[in-house]
């Protein structure tokens, strides 16, 4: 998507050096647009774990690429040993990230297949490139879906915009491109659609003011940024015609873990006959688990960033201040769950489907074999 | 309540100097805790307007005692052109707080009835105290009443802690003393009660991480912070027994008007059902209005309040700072409407009443002669 007019996406090889890659380093956004080489796989680390990137899809791109470095520090007379030593570090660096582990080891599965440690590096490249192109391919592919839902209501309003609702940063910036939520809107902006889209702020990280507002402006999206608070009160008033949210992780049942105050959302959604929706590559399904409030486990972060902001002064300087006292004892709960009784369908990369088993599976009956004896 | 271990309302006349009244400069918390001398009507209209003091109840005190100011300010000769002219003056302050008219004109009303100018002015130092005493004597009577709801919960729970969430400052810091929402919580916490709050944080202005978190660490209430967004998980896994919020106005159908994103917390109340109380002096009910959603105003501030925040940095000093890029556009409404099937009871300096016309008019009868025709 753009910056500054210019195309971008989240990751990709430098365009003359193909030894390194570059990314955005995302702790500087809104306020600095900083693209940063990443050369070693101690660079990799750093910026999974520090958070230069995030998001499902974008870590498991950046691991991907990690995964070629690796491959070409890996010495030649102990490439198979070293490898794999490289995958371990990149995957400790955050432990619970599902598309991290899954990259790290789908490369590993591929090198094992190539006999010649020239021909490894090769693939472990093409198989970088893939999987970051397999992360932006999909996300079109739910864009164009969703396009299908604002699209209907646009028409049904006679023209007039269509109000979507987004919580947390489900944009391209989370993944290589177009992102998940986003991608809808992006869609809808190219065919002509007149939308506008209600940023909630996101506390306590603020993903919303900081990522999803910046990526809208920049597009050139229609936005307006608002208090967590606020989306009850414009539902309640027929200010919003769509809600689209992401998810870290889906039960194929149907139940919807994503940021903090999504389920939140959905009820004031449900309670005012919102459209409540949610768009996910079909990655972010758990096949095994069946009741997401009982079974997925919710990090708890650091009582910080609950109690400390960071943003710009007047000074033109970066400052973190602390809006309570010292020490005031908070809680953080990184995620909650939306049951799918209040999820109006899914959105993936096959298709629209309700929240529920039967939709899921009959989108992706291959994976049904994975849900049963459950 | 307590500050620093002594006890002190919002509001009192200086000990020594009568004429002087003095107020906490509620600006500054929960950062510095500072008693501001106020000795003229402007010092008042300052006070009023720049927010040094804030909530329903503290607004109407604060004005009870300009108006004694006002009097002895006004000229023996022109003492009732004066005082009107001083009324209006603070009225302007802010036209739409409810209790800041209703006590000036009670002030007018008394003194209209005095034919000797220095019992006038007596006449005005003992209202404006009585104004204060009543308002903190219907917040202890909203305590005594809501103690017999936390006591039930606790000895259903065989005395195990009792959680209570609770949306922005409905505290003893918006009145003269003990506060609407969490009179109740003082009141248990004096009866021996284990009682735990979690603390919604509630942006833009952060009235529970600024205000409420510090005068319960204050008063040696157990307390976490949290997000807004939190509050649906928590209810989702049982660690929250019972929801307690203020109102600014609610209607005498029950609807109730309250700082934005409370009806956010009433929808998860009743997904999870857990009991939603809301604690409101009588002062606090519109008998004119009957579909609150429909029909009480709301007021949209200024975008900057929730593009920046203030809090202390790292050098000590207060630091504003702004989290999206500068000119972000941004909507603040300032509250939102829970309609009374969300809301389990009102607690009132009366008693306990079902958020509905029948139960209102019944604990009030005397107001049914409002309520006829419309």
């Amino acid at each position: 998507m753009l910056v500054n007019n210019q195309p971008y996406r989240t990751i990709w090889p430098h365009p003359s050096q193909p030894a390194i890659t570059q990314i955005i380093d995302q702790r500087l956004l809104p306020h600095e647009f900083v693209v940063v080489d990443l050369q070693s796989v101690d660079d990799f680390a750093r910026a999974i774990k520090d958070m230069y990137v995030r998001g499902a899809g974008l870590i498991g791109a950046t691991a991907g690429f990690a995964m070629y470095t690796a491959a070409l520090q890996s010495r030649d007379d102990h490439f198979d040993g070293d490898i794999v030593c490289y995958g371990k570090q990149l995957v400790a660096t955050r432990p619970t990230a599902t598309n991290l582990r899954w990259a790290v080891e789908r490369q590993l599965a591929a090198l094992a297949e190539i006999a010649h440690i020239d021909d490894k590096r090769q693939v472990a490249f093409t198989l970088a490139c893939t999987i970051a192109d397999e992360d932006a391919q999909f996300c079109k592919q739910i864009g164009e879906h969703g396009l299908e839902i604002i699209r209907q209501i646009s028409e049904a309003k006679g023209g007039v915009g269509v109000n979507i609702l987004t919580h947390c940063n489900a944009g391209w910036l989370a993944f290589v491109d177009y992102g998940s939520a986003t991608a809808p809107i992006y869609a809808a902006q190219a065919a002509g659609i007149d939308v506008h889209v209600w940023v909630d702020e996101t506390r306590p990280w603020l993903q919303g003011a900081r990522l999803t507002a910046w990526e809208l402006d920049q597009q050139g999206v229609d936005y307006t940024l608002i208090a967590d608070n606020t989306g009850g009160h414009l539902m309640q008033h027929g200010m919003v015609d769509l809600v689209i949210t992401g998810t870290d992780r889906t039960t194929y049942t149907g139940d919807v873990a994503n940021k903090i105050g999504t389920y939140l959302k959905a009820l004031a959604a449900h309670d005012n006959g919102v459209p409540f929706y949610v768009a996910l590559p079909s990655s972010t399904f758990d096949w095994q688990m069946i009741d997401g409030v009982a079974q997925i486990p919710i990090e708890q972060r650091d009582a910080d960033e609950v109690n400390l902001v960071s943003g710009l002064g007047s000074d033109g300087q970066i400052h973190t201040v602390s809006v309570p006292l010292a020490g005031t004892p908070a809680a953080n709960y990184g995620f909650d769950v939306t049951p799918a009784r209040l999820v109006t369908g899914l959105i993936t990369e096959r298709g629209i489907t309700p929240a529920s088993k039967e939709g899921v599976l009959s989108l992706f009956p291959e994976k049904k074999v994975l849900t049963e004896g459950i």
